[in-house]
């Protein structure tokens, strides 16, 4: 049946626009969430969602489009860009936020299929949300430059590299906390160096 | 029956001794390599190592034991604590070393295993892991301190977590390349820091 027939007519506004991709993208999150990314289906989106399927399907394309856009807009509320003047309030901003994120739901999702290696279908997906989020690392890095807190010639992405790592490493790897004391640590070596 | 009577009578030199437990540690490796962890028999390994099974019980108790003694002798040969002389070369040979073991079989599995979260009995046996890699990172960096090359009070662990961490991160989240570049790059802005 098609869509126009379900719901009374009504005029296309940003707001209405607006409100079934957040339904849709909630959706997806959801489904996800209970059944994995390998469970993903456009069909269980589009009924949770309470919309036709082939709306997801003209606005999304695919499955790995619909999930990279749902997983980007959490993260643009989750991990925002910061503002608070320094470098240094910026990057303990960036990487408490990405500290509290990975032990949410979603956050620890996201790993989990970040890590396995046989989701070939999230291949640009992937690397689309880290261009997203290395561009959020370089605006920061680009402030602290114009206010003269950078050293010249900092690679933008080795810089969050080295920020965010560590705390990968703790999560993935060691299991350690991510508590104030590392968070605190690691932001202030990143600023001041080992050497002399 | 027991082993005595399988072989001839032999005084437990530290060379046969030696010989055991590096045809054990092999043939544990090749288990787990075979079959992944949850697959690693003491039986299949007794019998490629051509030993009794008793005698592997006796000597290390448990399989998580066993995996440990195996993944540590084998970290301590394909990394080795490097002493180059300077502290910006021990760090590019701990890096280097460690980008060539995770492209190996062995560094590989190691990486799966420990990003899996349901492997209970191989936590005791990660504490250990990190806590004998750690020891790595301090040695390099406490001769970098004796020769006046860093800068006090740098927290060993945390430094051992910033050098490591870019790379754990390219090889689990975003597959990028463990090129010269990289290597150097992450090195230098972890001696430098990123402050004017």
């Amino acid at each position: 049946m098609p869509e126009s027939t379900r719901r009374p007519p009504a005029r296309r506004t940003g707001g209405r626009s607006a409100r079934v991709r957040a339904a849709v993208l909630q959706a997806t999150i959801d489904v996800v969430l209970d059944h994995g990314a390998d469970g993903l289906s456009i069909a269980e989106v589009a009924q949770r969602a309470g919309v036709h399927e082939t709306s997801i399907y003209r606005r999304w394309g695919t499955k790995s489009a619909l999930a990279l856009d749902a997983v980007l807009d959490r993260t643009r509320t989750d991990l925002p860009t910061p503002d608070t003047g320094t470098l240094r309030g910026d990057l303990l901003a960036l990487l408490h936020d990405v500290a509290v994120f990975v032990r949410t739901p979603v956050g620890g999702l996201l790993l989990r299929m970040a890590v396995q290696e046989d989701l070939a279908e999230y291949e640009a997906a992937r690397d689309q949300f880290w261009t997203a989020r290395y561009a959020v690392g370089a605006t920061v890095l680009d402030r602290a430059e114009s206010r003269g807190e950078l050293r010249p010639g900092v690679d933008r992405r080795l810089a969050f590299e080295a920020l965010l790592g560590p705390l990968h490493t703790r999560v993935l790897l060691t299991r350690e906390p991510l508590d104030d004391a590392f968070l605190e640590g690691t932001v202030d070596l990143l600023l001041a160096g080992l050497t002399a």
